[in-house]
Protein backbone atom coordinates (compact mmCIF):
# COMPACT_ATOMS: atom_id res chain seq x y z
CA UNK A 1 0.00 0.00 0.00
CA UNK A 2 2.80 2.30 -0.64
CA UNK A 3 2.53 5.72 -2.30
CA UNK A 4 -1.13 5.85 -2.53
CA UNK A 5 -1.61 9.58 -3.52
CA UNK A 6 -3.74 11.90 -1.05
CA UNK A 7 -6.18 12.43 -4.17
CA UNK A 8 -7.09 8.55 -4.21
CA UNK A 9 -8.06 8.74 -0.39
CA UNK A 10 -10.29 11.78 -1.03
CA UNK A 11 -12.02 9.84 -4.11
CA UNK A 12 -12.48 6.94 -1.95
CA UNK A 13 -14.16 8.82 0.22
CA UNK A 14 -16.57 10.30 -2.44
CA UNK A 15 -17.23 7.02 -3.89
CA UNK A 16 -18.28 5.42 -0.51
CA UNK A 17 -20.52 8.68 -0.26
CA UNK A 18 -21.91 7.56 -3.12
CA UNK A 19 -22.83 4.53 -2.37
CA UNK A 20 -24.30 5.12 0.03
CA UNK A 21 -26.35 7.36 -2.16
CA UNK A 22 -27.51 4.36 -4.34
CA UNK A 23 -28.21 2.29 -1.25
CA UNK A 24 -30.26 4.67 -0.10
CA UNK A 25 -32.37 4.41 -3.79
CA UNK A 26 -32.32 0.87 -3.50
CA UNK A 27 -30.05 0.48 -6.57
CA UNK A 28 -27.47 -3.18 -5.89
CA UNK A 29 -25.44 -3.16 -8.63
CA UNK A 30 -22.86 0.02 -9.97
CA UNK A 31 -20.01 0.12 -12.31
CA UNK A 32 -16.54 1.79 -13.07
CA UNK A 33 -18.36 4.03 -15.63
CA UNK A 34 -21.32 4.68 -13.34
CA UNK A 35 -19.18 5.47 -10.12
CA UNK A 36 -17.34 7.95 -12.27
CA UNK A 37 -19.96 9.36 -14.03
CA UNK A 38 -21.23 10.64 -10.02
CA UNK A 39 -18.33 11.07 -8.91
CA UNK A 40 -17.26 13.71 -11.94
CA UNK A 41 -13.93 11.61 -12.59
CA UNK A 42 -12.47 8.78 -15.41
CA UNK A 43 -13.70 5.49 -14.82
CA UNK A 44 -9.93 4.63 -15.59
CA UNK A 45 -9.13 6.45 -12.08
CA UNK A 46 -11.86 4.63 -10.14
CA UNK A 47 -10.70 1.44 -11.50
CA UNK A 48 -6.92 2.60 -10.59
CA UNK A 49 -7.86 4.38 -7.14
CA UNK A 50 -10.30 0.74 -6.51
CA UNK A 51 -6.88 -1.49 -7.18
CA UNK A 52 -4.41 0.04 -4.19
CA UNK A 53 -6.72 -2.02 -2.06
CA UNK A 54 -6.91 -5.39 -4.04
CA UNK A 55 -9.63 -6.57 -6.58
CA UNK A 56 -13.33 -5.92 -6.11
CA UNK A 57 -16.08 -6.52 -8.41
CA UNK A 58 -15.80 -8.79 -11.23
CA UNK A 59 -14.29 -7.65 -14.59
CA UNK A 60 -17.37 -6.57 -16.83
CA UNK A 61 -19.79 -7.23 -14.19
CA UNK A 62 -19.64 -4.44 -12.37
CA UNK A 63 -19.63 -4.06 -8.73
CA UNK A 64 -22.40 -5.20 -5.90
CA UNK A 65 -23.23 -1.80 -4.20
CA UNK A 66 -23.00 -3.22 -1.00
CA UNK A 67 -20.10 -5.21 -0.98
CA UNK A 68 -18.04 -2.46 -2.54
CA UNK A 69 -19.45 -0.20 0.40
CA UNK A 70 -18.48 -2.85 3.17
CA UNK A 71 -14.84 -3.28 1.64
CA UNK A 72 -14.26 0.57 1.65
CA UNK A 73 -15.61 1.11 5.07
CA UNK A 74 -13.22 -1.61 6.13
CA UNK A 75 -10.38 0.30 4.14
CA UNK A 76 -10.86 3.75 5.60
CA UNK A 77 -11.22 1.89 9.10
CA UNK A 78 -14.86 3.19 9.75
CA UNK A 79 -15.63 -0.50 10.70
CA UNK A 80 -14.25 0.71 14.31
CA UNK A 81 -15.08 3.07 17.06
CA UNK A 82 -13.85 6.41 16.64
CA UNK A 83 -13.70 8.41 20.28
CA UNK A 84 -13.62 12.32 19.65
CA UNK A 85 -12.96 15.59 21.42
CA UNK A 86 -14.10 18.82 20.26
CA UNK A 87 -12.15 21.87 21.35
CA UNK A 88 -14.17 24.99 20.89
CA UNK A 89 -18.10 24.94 21.19
CA UNK A 90 -19.68 27.95 19.83
CA UNK A 91 -21.43 28.21 16.78
CA UNK A 92 -18.94 25.88 14.57
CA UNK A 93 -18.63 23.38 17.09
CA UNK A 94 -22.06 23.30 17.81
CA UNK A 95 -22.56 22.88 13.83
CA UNK A 96 -19.99 19.54 14.29
CA UNK A 97 -21.66 18.04 16.75
CA UNK A 98 -24.72 18.35 15.03
CA UNK A 99 -23.57 17.59 11.59
CA UNK A 100 -25.67 14.38 10.59
CA UNK A 101 -24.18 11.00 9.59
CA UNK A 102 -21.23 11.09 12.21
CA UNK A 103 -22.39 8.58 14.47
CA UNK A 104 -23.13 6.13 11.63
CA UNK A 105 -19.34 6.00 11.00
CA UNK A 106 -18.86 5.48 14.89
CA UNK A 107 -17.25 8.66 15.31
CA UNK A 108 -18.41 9.20 18.67
CA UNK A 109 -17.91 12.82 20.50
CA UNK A 110 -16.60 11.51 24.03
CA UNK A 111 -16.00 15.00 25.40
CA UNK A 112 -16.77 18.91 24.65
CA UNK A 113 -14.00 21.80 25.66
CA UNK A 114 -14.74 25.62 25.35
CA UNK A 115 -12.38 28.51 27.55
CA UNK A 116 -15.56 30.54 27.55
CA UNK A 117 -17.17 30.62 30.99
CA UNK A 118 -20.43 31.09 29.11
CA UNK A 119 -20.16 27.93 27.34
CA UNK A 120 -18.97 25.85 29.87
CA UNK A 121 -21.02 23.69 31.59
CA UNK A 122 -23.85 23.75 29.07
CA UNK A 123 -25.12 20.54 28.09
CA UNK A 124 -24.70 19.66 24.34
CA UNK A 125 -26.10 16.35 22.91
CA UNK A 126 -25.53 14.50 26.30
CA UNK A 127 -22.38 15.91 26.95
CA UNK A 128 -21.10 18.64 29.49
CA UNK A 129 -18.79 21.34 27.96
CA UNK A 130 -15.59 21.22 29.92
CA UNK A 131 -12.67 23.94 30.45
CA UNK A 132 -9.93 22.83 27.96
CA UNK A 133 -7.31 23.21 31.16
CA UNK A 134 -9.40 19.86 31.97
CA UNK A 135 -8.47 17.83 28.64
CA UNK A 136 -5.17 16.59 29.75
CA UNK A 137 -6.67 14.93 32.96
CA UNK A 138 -9.90 13.94 30.61
CA UNK A 139 -7.35 11.94 28.01
CA UNK A 140 -5.57 10.39 31.36
CA UNK A 141 -8.98 8.50 32.54
CA UNK A 142 -10.76 8.28 28.91
CA UNK A 143 -9.87 6.85 25.36
CA UNK A 144 -9.42 9.74 22.99
CA UNK A 145 -8.46 8.85 19.62
CA UNK A 146 -9.35 12.40 17.52
CA UNK A 147 -9.69 16.21 18.11
CA UNK A 148 -11.62 18.63 16.06
CA UNK A 149 -10.63 21.59 16.19
CA UNK A 150 -13.55 24.66 16.54
CA UNK A 151 -11.75 27.72 18.16
CA UNK A 152 -11.05 30.94 16.75
CA UNK A 153 -8.40 31.40 13.91
CA UNK A 154 -5.61 32.53 16.61
CA UNK A 155 -6.25 29.92 18.88
CA UNK A 156 -5.93 26.92 16.95
CA UNK A 157 -2.27 26.29 17.15
CA UNK A 158 -2.22 26.36 20.67
CA UNK A 159 -5.48 23.96 20.80
CA UNK A 160 -3.48 21.24 18.37
CA UNK A 161 -0.66 21.60 20.57
CA UNK A 162 -2.90 20.98 23.51
CA UNK A 163 -4.56 17.81 21.86
CA UNK A 164 -0.76 16.87 20.84
CA UNK A 165 0.24 17.00 24.66
CA UNK A 166 -2.48 15.33 25.77
CA UNK A 167 -1.41 12.26 23.81
CA UNK A 168 -4.65 12.74 20.71
CA UNK A 169 -2.53 11.75 17.54
CA UNK A 170 -5.36 12.24 14.79
CA UNK A 171 -6.56 15.85 14.78
CA UNK A 172 -9.26 17.35 12.12
CA UNK A 173 -8.68 21.64 12.05
CA UNK A 174 -11.63 23.38 10.77
CA UNK A 175 -10.05 26.84 11.90
CA UNK A 176 -8.73 28.38 8.47
CA UNK A 177 -4.98 28.04 9.33
CA UNK A 178 -2.02 25.49 8.89
CA UNK A 179 -1.49 24.08 12.03
CA UNK A 180 2.78 23.77 12.48
CA UNK A 181 4.46 20.75 13.98
CA UNK A 182 6.67 21.70 16.97
CA UNK A 183 10.30 21.47 15.55
CA UNK A 184 13.29 21.25 17.65
CA UNK A 185 16.91 22.16 16.31
CA UNK A 186 19.43 19.26 16.71
CA UNK A 187 22.67 19.10 15.09
CA UNK A 188 22.26 22.42 13.19
CA UNK A 189 18.89 21.15 11.22
CA UNK A 190 14.77 21.54 12.41
CA UNK A 191 13.83 18.10 13.38
CA UNK A 192 10.13 17.69 13.66
CA UNK A 193 9.54 16.97 17.60
CA UNK A 194 9.05 13.05 18.85
CA UNK A 195 5.28 13.71 19.81
CA UNK A 196 4.36 15.14 16.83
CA UNK A 197 5.91 13.05 14.90
CA UNK A 198 3.22 10.48 14.55
CA UNK A 199 0.19 13.11 14.69
CA UNK A 200 -1.49 13.21 11.55
CA UNK A 201 -3.60 16.48 10.83
CA UNK A 202 -6.38 16.86 8.54
CA UNK A 203 -8.49 20.25 7.53
CA UNK A 204 -11.94 21.10 6.42
CA UNK A 205 -11.36 24.51 5.65
CA UNK A 206 -14.72 26.66 4.88
CA UNK A 207 -12.55 29.36 2.85
CA UNK A 208 -10.50 26.77 1.00
CA UNK A 209 -13.21 25.72 -0.33
CA UNK A 210 -14.78 28.93 -0.88
CA UNK A 211 -11.40 30.14 -2.89
CA UNK A 212 -11.16 26.40 -4.70
CA UNK A 213 -15.14 27.65 -5.86
CA UNK A 214 -13.78 31.17 -7.14
CA UNK A 215 -11.33 29.54 -9.31
CA UNK A 216 -13.64 26.95 -10.91
CA UNK A 217 -16.23 29.25 -11.15
CA UNK A 218 -13.54 31.77 -13.62
CA UNK A 219 -12.02 28.36 -15.30
CA UNK A 220 -14.94 26.06 -15.61
CA UNK A 221 -12.99 24.39 -18.71
CA UNK A 222 -9.88 23.71 -16.00
CA UNK A 223 -12.43 21.27 -14.16
CA UNK A 224 -11.84 17.79 -14.47
CA UNK A 225 -14.98 16.46 -15.97
CA UNK A 226 -15.87 12.55 -16.36
CA UNK A 227 -15.34 11.17 -19.73
CA UNK A 228 -17.13 8.14 -20.85
CA UNK A 229 -15.36 5.23 -21.06
CA UNK A 230 -15.92 1.44 -22.08
CA UNK A 231 -15.93 -0.58 -19.03
CA UNK B 1 -3.63 26.49 -18.42
CA UNK B 2 -4.83 23.15 -19.79
CA UNK B 3 -5.03 20.05 -17.27
CA UNK B 4 -4.23 21.55 -13.83
CA UNK B 5 -5.09 18.89 -11.62
CA UNK B 6 -7.30 19.54 -9.17
CA UNK B 7 -5.27 18.61 -6.28
CA UNK B 8 -2.83 21.59 -7.01
CA UNK B 9 -5.48 24.08 -6.93
CA UNK B 10 -6.18 22.87 -3.43
CA UNK B 11 -2.77 23.39 -2.97
CA UNK B 12 -2.20 26.13 -4.39
CA UNK B 13 -4.92 27.51 -1.65
CA UNK B 14 -3.03 25.93 1.35
CA UNK B 15 0.09 28.03 0.39
CA UNK B 16 -1.77 31.36 -0.12
CA UNK B 17 -3.01 30.39 3.57
CA UNK B 18 0.82 29.94 4.58
CA UNK B 19 1.34 33.23 2.86
CA UNK B 20 -1.10 34.95 4.85
CA UNK B 21 0.37 33.46 7.90
CA UNK B 22 3.85 34.39 7.17
CA UNK B 23 2.93 37.83 6.51
CA UNK B 24 1.12 37.87 9.78
CA UNK B 25 4.54 36.91 11.18
CA UNK B 26 6.25 39.63 9.46
CA UNK B 27 7.84 37.37 7.92
CA UNK B 28 8.95 38.75 4.04
CA UNK B 29 10.87 36.11 2.43
CA UNK B 30 10.34 32.59 1.45
CA UNK B 31 11.27 29.55 -0.56
CA UNK B 32 9.47 26.35 -2.12
CA UNK B 33 11.55 24.37 0.46
CA UNK B 34 10.26 26.51 3.25
CA UNK B 35 6.79 26.73 1.67
CA UNK B 36 6.80 22.38 0.91
CA UNK B 37 8.10 21.99 4.94
CA UNK B 38 5.03 24.34 5.72
CA UNK B 39 2.23 22.83 3.58
CA UNK B 40 3.65 18.91 3.90
CA UNK B 41 4.65 18.61 0.53
CA UNK B 42 8.03 18.54 -1.51
CA UNK B 43 9.61 21.67 -3.22
CA UNK B 44 9.56 19.86 -5.85
CA UNK B 45 5.78 19.72 -5.92
CA UNK B 46 5.51 23.35 -5.20
CA UNK B 47 7.77 24.73 -7.94
CA UNK B 48 5.53 22.78 -10.04
CA UNK B 49 2.36 23.58 -9.11
CA UNK B 50 3.46 27.62 -9.02
CA UNK B 51 4.93 26.62 -12.42
CA UNK B 52 1.72 26.07 -13.79
CA UNK B 53 0.64 29.70 -13.91
CA UNK B 54 3.88 31.60 -14.62
CA UNK B 55 7.44 32.75 -13.48
CA UNK B 56 7.41 33.73 -9.75
CA UNK B 57 10.35 34.69 -7.53
CA UNK B 58 14.05 34.27 -9.04
CA UNK B 59 15.87 30.90 -9.36
CA UNK B 60 18.06 30.77 -6.25
CA UNK B 61 16.73 33.51 -4.44
CA UNK B 62 13.13 32.45 -3.65
CA UNK B 63 10.03 34.56 -3.58
CA UNK B 64 8.77 37.67 -1.91
CA UNK B 65 6.02 37.21 0.63
CA UNK B 66 3.50 39.56 -0.47
CA UNK B 67 4.25 39.49 -3.74
CA UNK B 68 3.66 35.67 -4.27
CA UNK B 69 0.40 36.00 -1.99
CA UNK B 70 -1.11 38.73 -4.96
CA UNK B 71 0.13 36.71 -7.14
CA UNK B 72 -1.85 33.53 -6.30
CA UNK B 73 -4.72 36.38 -5.08
CA UNK B 74 -5.13 37.11 -8.29
CA UNK B 75 -4.46 33.55 -9.85
CA UNK B 76 -7.58 32.28 -7.56
CA UNK B 77 -9.79 35.06 -8.76
CA UNK B 78 -10.29 35.87 -5.21
CA UNK B 79 -9.20 39.96 -6.03
CA UNK B 80 -12.99 40.71 -7.34
CA UNK B 81 -16.38 40.77 -5.28
CA UNK B 82 -18.37 37.43 -4.74
CA UNK B 83 -21.70 37.95 -4.04
CA UNK B 84 -23.18 35.07 -1.88
CA UNK B 85 -26.53 33.26 -0.71
CA UNK B 86 -26.38 31.14 1.66
CA UNK B 87 -29.61 28.46 1.65
CA UNK B 88 -29.85 26.79 5.17
CA UNK B 89 -29.55 29.47 7.99
CA UNK B 90 -29.49 26.55 10.96
CA UNK B 91 -26.93 25.89 13.29
CA UNK B 92 -24.00 24.98 9.99
CA UNK B 93 -25.47 28.33 8.00
CA UNK B 94 -24.83 30.74 11.18
CA UNK B 95 -21.72 29.19 11.83
CA UNK B 96 -20.50 29.41 7.82
CA UNK B 97 -21.96 33.38 8.01
CA UNK B 98 -19.69 34.09 10.96
CA UNK B 99 -16.81 32.11 9.62
CA UNK B 100 -13.96 34.45 9.77
CA UNK B 101 -12.10 35.67 6.93
CA UNK B 102 -14.37 34.98 3.93
CA UNK B 103 -14.95 39.11 4.22
CA UNK B 104 -10.85 39.33 3.61
CA UNK B 105 -11.69 37.97 0.02
CA UNK B 106 -14.17 39.83 -0.83
CA UNK B 107 -17.07 36.78 -0.37
CA UNK B 108 -19.76 38.92 0.68
CA UNK B 109 -23.66 37.54 1.70
CA UNK B 110 -26.45 38.93 0.37
CA UNK B 111 -29.12 37.09 0.71
CA UNK B 112 -29.50 34.28 3.78
CA UNK B 113 -32.77 31.73 3.14
CA UNK B 114 -34.66 28.80 5.21
CA UNK B 115 -37.68 27.22 5.44
CA UNK B 116 -38.32 27.50 8.78
CA UNK B 117 -40.28 30.05 10.32
CA UNK B 118 -38.79 29.71 12.93
CA UNK B 119 -35.92 31.27 11.11
CA UNK B 120 -37.24 33.34 8.20
CA UNK B 121 -37.12 36.85 9.48
CA UNK B 122 -34.34 36.98 11.93
CA UNK B 123 -31.55 39.71 11.41
CA UNK B 124 -28.10 38.02 10.54
CA UNK B 125 -25.14 39.75 9.81
CA UNK B 126 -27.42 42.55 8.87
CA UNK B 127 -29.70 40.58 6.45
CA UNK B 128 -32.95 39.05 6.84
CA UNK B 129 -33.53 35.26 6.34
CA UNK B 130 -36.16 35.21 3.70
CA UNK B 131 -37.92 32.27 2.35
CA UNK B 132 -36.46 29.88 0.03
CA UNK B 133 -39.33 30.10 -2.47
CA UNK B 134 -38.12 33.96 -2.93
CA UNK B 135 -34.75 33.00 -3.96
CA UNK B 136 -35.52 33.30 -8.09
CA UNK B 137 -37.15 36.81 -7.21
CA UNK B 138 -33.85 37.69 -5.41
CA UNK B 139 -31.53 36.47 -7.97
CA UNK B 140 -33.63 38.58 -10.41
CA UNK B 141 -32.99 41.97 -8.76
CA UNK B 142 -29.68 41.00 -7.29
CA UNK B 143 -26.26 39.65 -8.77
CA UNK B 144 -25.28 36.14 -7.34
CA UNK B 145 -22.18 34.55 -7.66
CA UNK B 146 -22.19 31.63 -5.70
CA UNK B 147 -24.62 29.93 -3.45
CA UNK B 148 -23.54 27.87 -0.71
CA UNK B 149 -25.59 25.08 0.68
CA UNK B 150 -26.04 24.05 4.14
CA UNK B 151 -29.47 22.05 4.61
CA UNK B 152 -30.29 18.87 5.66
CA UNK B 153 -28.49 15.84 3.74
CA UNK B 154 -32.54 14.94 2.18
CA UNK B 155 -32.99 18.81 1.01
CA UNK B 156 -29.28 19.65 -0.69
CA UNK B 157 -30.09 18.78 -4.76
CA UNK B 158 -33.52 20.66 -4.20
CA UNK B 159 -31.51 23.53 -2.80
CA UNK B 160 -28.77 22.72 -5.42
CA UNK B 161 -31.79 22.94 -7.96
CA UNK B 162 -33.01 25.91 -7.03
CA UNK B 163 -30.04 27.96 -7.37
CA UNK B 164 -29.19 26.52 -10.58
CA UNK B 165 -32.67 27.51 -11.75
CA UNK B 166 -32.08 30.78 -10.12
CA UNK B 167 -29.40 31.10 -12.40
CA UNK B 168 -26.61 30.55 -9.87
CA UNK B 169 -23.42 29.08 -11.33
CA UNK B 170 -20.79 28.28 -8.74
CA UNK B 171 -22.47 26.12 -5.82
CA UNK B 172 -20.37 25.45 -2.26
CA UNK B 173 -21.92 22.40 -0.87
CA UNK B 174 -21.74 21.67 3.16
CA UNK B 175 -24.19 18.85 3.02
CA UNK B 176 -22.94 15.38 3.33
CA UNK B 177 -23.85 14.02 -0.02
CA UNK B 178 -22.90 14.11 -3.50
CA UNK B 179 -25.17 16.48 -5.68
CA UNK B 180 -25.69 15.27 -9.02
CA UNK B 181 -26.53 17.21 -12.21
CA UNK B 182 -30.28 16.97 -13.70
CA UNK B 183 -29.41 14.71 -16.73
CA UNK B 184 -31.77 14.37 -19.99
CA UNK B 185 -31.98 11.38 -22.54
CA UNK B 186 -31.27 12.72 -26.16
CA UNK B 187 -30.89 10.36 -28.60
CA UNK B 188 -30.18 7.35 -26.07
CA UNK B 189 -27.63 8.67 -24.06
CA UNK B 190 -28.22 10.52 -20.91
CA UNK B 191 -26.87 13.91 -20.92
CA UNK B 192 -26.07 16.64 -18.32
CA UNK B 193 -29.06 19.30 -18.95
CA UNK B 194 -28.11 22.81 -20.54
CA UNK B 195 -28.61 24.48 -17.24
CA UNK B 196 -26.17 22.61 -15.39
CA UNK B 197 -23.38 22.17 -18.12
CA UNK B 198 -21.81 25.54 -16.41
CA UNK B 199 -22.32 24.67 -12.78
CA UNK B 200 -19.25 24.16 -10.74
CA UNK B 201 -19.90 22.24 -7.56
CA UNK B 202 -17.33 22.24 -4.78
CA UNK B 203 -17.85 20.33 -1.33
CA UNK B 204 -16.96 21.39 2.24
CA UNK B 205 -18.25 17.70 3.82
CA UNK B 206 -16.98 17.30 7.80
CA UNK B 207 -17.19 13.78 7.19
CA UNK B 208 -15.23 13.66 4.62
CA UNK B 209 -12.44 15.18 6.78
CA UNK B 210 -13.21 12.65 9.58
CA UNK B 211 -12.97 9.39 6.89
CA UNK B 212 -9.83 10.59 5.85
CA UNK B 213 -8.48 11.17 9.13
CA UNK B 214 -9.61 7.99 10.41
CA UNK B 215 -7.69 6.38 7.44
CA UNK B 216 -4.71 8.36 7.77
CA UNK B 217 -4.64 7.81 11.54
CA UNK B 218 -4.58 3.95 10.95
CA UNK B 219 -2.33 4.23 8.12
CA UNK B 220 0.05 7.38 9.22
CA UNK B 221 2.87 5.78 6.97
CA UNK B 222 0.84 6.47 4.04
CA UNK B 223 0.19 10.68 4.40
CA UNK B 224 2.29 12.06 2.16
CA UNK B 225 5.56 13.93 4.39
CA UNK B 226 7.46 16.21 3.38
CA UNK B 227 11.26 15.55 1.74
CA UNK B 228 13.83 17.83 2.01
CA UNK B 229 15.74 19.30 -1.02
CA UNK B 230 17.43 21.79 -2.06
CA UNK B 231 16.46 24.89 -3.41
Amino acid sequence: MADIPTAAISRLVTYLRILEQLEAQDISRTSSTDLAERAGVTAFQVRKDLAYFGRFGTRGMGYTVPILKRELVRVLGLNQTWNVVIIGMGRLGQAIANYPGASDYQFQYVGLFDVNPGIIGQRIRGLTVQHVQDLPDFTRHNRVDLGFIAVPPDRAQDAAQGLVDAGVRGILNFAPVVIQPRTLERGGLQEISDEWRAVIVENVDFLAGMKRLAFYTLNPHLKETPTLTEE
